[in-house]
């Protein structure tokens, strides 16, 4: 068995959502906790700012749940940044035990499937999970300089300016993770950096298909199944095979992607990625139509292609990674 | 409290070290598993070696521990390149739930800081954790290109070519990882990264005073207090400030850094680093001390410096983290 059932489910007990001046223009703006329309939030540098991003949103997420940094047991965060700058200097302020991660876009839910592992088992009773993705921070690492105004391929995706927290308690009112699956790295050969969303959506594929046979769920026993931010090309590739494989998510699957900016309003071509992309779709608008009774019980599966630049230039494939969390408005054991 | 007494202390049933010349010419080549002298092992580039060195580490500690991939609950697994690709890669093969991890030269520790907590709650019965660096890999992401022959600072430290595996599980005949605690990351202001034993020392000292005063133990209950990879400039700053605070480690104390190149006949400057230096050191020659019976009570401690070249250019200060695992011949409970 792949999925982890947890004895004692989590609550999220505090989430909070950090964006830039295009996911606050977009339309899941009214549902994030704060935005910066210059993109710097303060700081004189991208990489900076990201990290700021990652600190707000710790902070307001401790808030809301009428915490304090010393009441975390750890924090497990990450980023897209090269050695992971944006989770370092941003959870140095807490002083509390700290867990590096790389995940990829995946991070959000690979963070949340350990904090609540650890925090289920009773290790620890409070962790938070991090992440966040720097539309600026993101060009000039993996792509181009900003000032050289590259054209991009209908299928290539924005990475989204944006961080999500999440506090998860062993004691609280939920919304609950009850549910995780640690994702397994499926390479099915694909190159094409500009068309991330295929890579990886073989890898939701391989979690959502485990998911479904082992626990004998249907996707219409659930509100929303979300994935992480495979846009339009991965999230047609997922909807048409799993289809094949006998399950019709037609009425219940969208993509953090898809639903952070406007297709119509917003021209972001193939849609948002990045890890804040999901972390913040999640930890904010999610969170919130939670709130508002709006769902009960959601799928989350952050994908995360993880190739780097240096892999690419050597003719690698793409490696794609998905991790699945459950959150559900009943605790259910 | 910090330090985590894990219930149930997972036994490290499989350890295998890969590592490449300069190691295999060091006092510790005996303990090492496999090396290749050409440091590419079959590879045609330094990137897929590092993968392949992490990939065949693994496979020989599952050998050893009359194990195959599918008994694997999961992979804990980092390196120092951008996006992790060393691991990523050298877990594929696997096909198992993965989770990538960033802790710098700290990971391997911080995989066994997880990957014990998971498994003595039995969520896993067995996990695999990976970690691994390449000189040539690091230098050229890092600092300048190998055909420059840069001249390097008397404080600076040589990235290991060299790769580590533990094979945690629940049952088995010890050694048994018995406590652990993860580190909070200390900043002390340090920027210069070519004494990057300074810049992480002040995590060691924090992390293992935080140890002694918790637990009530002295130095001298241990066998061996080893550092990751601090190089003499941080481990003669850890001894100093450890003495200052009233511990003496002086007759027990060593960093894998100062073990794995000889100081009269390798000119290796302040040491070795890298994520590998502590893994292949730990599961090569500590393991292997530990089945001669040389040892039965260890500390060990991973130190990471989570600043990356552009936070470096953006002068800004390196912030230090250290994870640490006690490795004991005996169970304890």
């Amino acid at each position: 068995m792949s999925v982890i059932r947890l004895e004692n489910p989590p609550s999220v007990v505090g989430y909070a959502a950090v964006v830039g001046r295009r996911e606050h223009e977009g339309p899941l703006s009214a549902d994030f906790d704060l935005h910066d329309s210059g993109e710097k939030f303060g700081m004189d540098t991208w990489e900076k700012a990201e990290s700021e991003m990652q600190r707000l949103a710790l902070n307001m997420a401790l808030a809301k749940a009428g915490l304090r940094g010393g009441d975390l047991g750890a924090i497990f965060a990450g980023d897209l940044m090269n050695q992971c700058i944006g989770s370092s200097y941003a959870a140095e302020c807490a002083h509390r035990p700290f867990f590096g991660l790389y995940g990829a876009c995946s991070t959000f839910a690979e963070g949340n499937v350990l904090g609540s592992i650890i925090v289920s088992t009773g290790v620890f009773s409070r962790c938070a999970v991090l992440a966040s993705s720097h539309f600026c921070t993101a060009e000039r690492q993996f792509r181009y300089p900003l000032e050289y105004g590259c054209q991009r391929t209908p299928t290539s995706q924005r990475t989204a300016t944006a961080a999500g927290a999440f506090i998860l308690a062993s004691e609280g009112e939920g919304p609950y993770v009850r549910e995780v699956l640690p994702g397994t790295i499926v390479d099915m050969g694909i190159t094409d950096i500009n068309n991330m969303g295929a890579a990886m959506a073989p890898a939701a594929y391989d979690t959502l298909t485990k998911y479904f046979e082992e626990t004998g769920k249907k996707p219409e026993d659930f509100d929303l199944i979300v994935t992480g931010d495979l846009g339009h090309e991965g999230h047609a590739i997922v909807l048409d095979f799993m289809k094949n494989a006998g399950y019709d998510m037609s009425g219940v699957y969208n993509d953090c992607g898809l639903m952070l900016y406007s297709a119509e309003e917003q021209d972001m071509h193939a849609g948002g990625s990045g890890c804040g992309c999901s972390a913040a779709t999640v930890a904010g608008h999610i969170m919130k139509r939670f709130e508002r009774k709006e769902l009960s019980d959601v799928l989350y599966i952050a994908t995360g292609a993880l190739m780097s630049p240096a892999s690419v230039q050597q003719g690698r494939s793409i490696p794609g990674i998905a991790h699945l969390v459950r959150i559900s408005a009943e605790r259910g054991i």
